[in-house]
């Protein structure tokens, strides 16, 4: 049960998707990982989650096992129709009556391709517990509440605090402990407001609905495919989740504040989304018949307003929610956890081990270098999605959708929805993975001249952000 | 002087840059073009304009004369630095005191490389001037202000009616007649708003300044390379525009409404320019006491309210700002109207002629396809154009600048800044010129078809606007 000597042990603090895996990526590497989550089960919403190929690969890369569990859930590819092989994400007018002889009628505004297989969708709950499922016995621990982590300079081990008043040491501690991170707030202090989460003035209605219903309010061809509906203030997008329920999400604009205090989720009936959406298309407004009498109403919230400005601190570091927590209105945010996870593991441990091995760096040492090449790989990329989910979210609902003379404007706006859907789609992740190990490379290379200069027990390296004289965009 | 039988003769209307650039690529052809300039003489302001290599490239294949105007101009590489051969632009925070020691620091935020020799720049002035010195004696014939085109679906030519009473025929009409369009108006009518120029709410201070003195204001790292200055609710870019001249153009919000039949160019003074920058950097202030103290202050127009529907009707099309007037913060208006004369200049004359020829397609018919091909390929793209000038100077001109706990949020605009610019550099300009090929012979054989089932004398093509059932983007 212990590593060998110079392989790292991860203590995880969260079992989100994200935090699972990670946990599955770096157990299946040989690292001692150990995964902490407060609740006394693992808990999902009943909503759908899709997956780009993209996303699937980079799962691949990180555990085959991961894929096994979203296929097992009884993921299905949100196009159904097996004709046409390519899933497609279908923007469609949402608003008002289009044609006098076709109240069904939508019109067609864009249908972004995302490749064979492009969209792979899951129900959340059913993912997480098939990921559990992949999880090495020993490694979950359960109703585990984070107080604090202490990470001196000089100690070999990291200690995480618990608030049943146990500890736990750790040679690094990796933080998805999600949007409301308790490790975020350590980091950066209660005082920051990036410690917390920024309400995005948006609420959310989710439904699963049966297909059969669907098929009679909207008609076969949509029901079968991804749509997402948009006009004024409001969007609707709706896709299968397995073969036989339909996952429906409505996102309303909210111009009022929502307190940090009150819960972020809030009772609320059908009248209220049928109301947002009153003068819409009659697919619309029969699909929003077929919700619940009463649901929640989601408040959305991100870290748009106050960005985290470094991802990592010493032998610590935020990863998926817990660093970049984004609007949902691209779809990405668990993928780009993933991808943070893909990233970390490409160095963690087989990089890290053979410089503790080979070059005489510390475990510490080499554990905080590979946390700055992670915070230096994925800040940017991440932070540009909170802020593009934002905008497309202001695409989808420009008011002016209710202006007829405002219809070239409003339509020419998918030009910019499709090169940001690609940005994140076609991501190069085997790139990425270049660019990681050349940048952690280089990292062990500065401290190794750092050390002759210093003698082997020199400082540990500093942590300090150091802004570049230029940032490089080639 | 007479065309070959088959080839068309191509009035155009309006000899600003773009106008003149078509005049060049299609006389080269072989075309009989007529170039049609209301104003008495070319003139152009005397400020600086930028070319991207990707831009130059296009001018060398519409012909290897627009860069030789170009380059006689006395354009120079914004990058002056012998020894770094890249043309970066390089956005810096312009705004507030950012080191107690050091009045003159600015933080670099982003170093965009525009590749080697990236960026071209000229004085519009002499580039115009230069520009006509390549055209054909006989083409140009000032003082010709359009009053109407007639173009009658049976009639063997389109008709240009001036306002001196003289008449013109030709095969087809290009309008190359600039933001107030007479050609946009005459295809949209009086009553459509996408008729006339719409405020963008932001105003431009431009000036040239002598490089000694702009060396002794803000240094000579910053004089010799193009710098945008980012900061709250203005921006401020500067690059040399020939060997001893600096052109500096400051951008300010301005919340108020501008009358469309309020001259766009008011008198100001510098106290305007230096009010808008009270608390900005040093150097920004600087250089600012070097504008002349009266100056114009420019109100920039552009087509993002109400975009034009359809940019080809008939046997009449409209191209550059006539079709897409933008506002300046891409730097990329005129080199979109170049990227518009390519993909005329090939199809036109050589699949027109060829089709005409070979295949009974009548002129006429051949000039509307090819319009209907340029319409398809040109607007998505030049429309998005028209949309992220906008959307990069709110993002230049974040008000949160101003306030240090928005520091990450501001700064993290420039992965999008980023995407958008190499957007527009790195354009494929040989795909634009296959996808121009491939669709055009397309709508010439669907014509064909069409001619097979209704007759030789079957009717014209139907000039409506299709709505595809759905838009692809791969």
């Amino acid at each position: 049960m212990t590593n060998p000597p110079d392989t790292p042990d991860i203590a995880i603090v969260g079992g989100g998707i994200v935090g699972l895996v990670l946990a599955a990526g770096l157990t299946r590497r040989g690292v001692q990982v150990k995964l902490f989550e407060q609740a006394r089960n693992f808990r999902e919403i009943g909503a759908g989650i899709g997956f780009t190929r993209n996303t699937v690969n980079c799962m691949e890369k990180i555990s085959p096992g991961i894929v096994r569990a979203l296929r097992s859930g009884g993921s299905v590819n949100v196009s159904l129709d097996q004709v046409d092989p390519n899933a497609y994400l279908r923007y469609i007018n949402g608003y008002g009556l289009q044609r006098e002889d076709d109240p069904m009628y939508q019109k067609p505004l864009l249908r972004l391709d995302a490749g064979v297989k492009g969209w792979e969708t899951v129900r959340r709950d059913q993912f997480l517990d098939d990921l559990v499922k992949e999880i090495p016995e020993g490694v979950i621990h359960l109703q585990k509440r984070l107080e604090n982590i202490i990470d001196e300079d000089g100690s070999e081990k990291v200690v995480l605090q618990f608030t049943d008043g146990t500890r736990v040491e750790a040679d690094a501690v990796i933080a998805t402990d999600g949007i409301k991170s308790t490790a975020r707030r350590l980091l950066l202090g209660e005082d920051n407001p990036a410690s917390y989460p920024q309400y995005s003035h948006k609420v959310a209605y989710r439904a699963l609905i049966p297909m059969d219903k669907v098929t009679a309010a909207i008609g076969e061809y949509k029901t079968q495919k991804q749509h997402m509906h948009v006009g004024p203030n409001a969007h609707l997008i709706h896709y299968p989740v397995n073969t036989n329920t339909i996952g429906a999400t409505v996102v309303v604009s909210d111009p009022n504040d929502w307190p940090l205090d009150k819960p972020t989720t809030a009772r609320a009936s059908r009248k209220d989304v049928s109301d947002a959406l009153a003068n819409w298309s009659l697919p619309v407004r029969n699909l929003v018949d077929l919700f619940p009498e009463e649901l929640d109403q989601w408040a959305l919230f991100d870290l748009a307003e106050y960005p985290v400005p470094q991802y990592n601190k010493g032998r610590v570091c935020l990863v998926g929610d817990a660093a970049h927590a984004s609007s949902p209105h691209h779809g990405a945010g668990a993928s780009f956890g993933v991808e943070d996870v893909l990233c970390l593991c490409t160095i963690i441990p087989e990089q890290t081990v053979q410089y503790t091995r080979e070059r005489n760096v510390s475990k510490g040492d080499s554990m905080r270098a590979a946390f700055e090449t992670y915070d230096k790989i994925r800040r940017t990329r991440t932070q540009w999605l909170v802020n593009s989910s934002r905008r497309v979210c202001d695409l989808f609902q420009q008011p002016e959708w209710a202006d007829p003379a405002k219809r070239v404007k409003t339509e020419s706006c998918f030009e910019e929805v499709k090169d940001r859907s690609f940005k994140i789609w076609h991501f190069d992740s085997a790139k990425m993975q270049e660019d990681t190990l050349r940048d952690y490379q280089e990292r062990i290379r500065a401290l190794e001249k750092k050390k002759v200069v210093n003698g082997v027990n020199g400082k540990t390296i500093s942590n300090a952000v150091k802004e570049p004289e230029w940032l490089f965009a080639h």
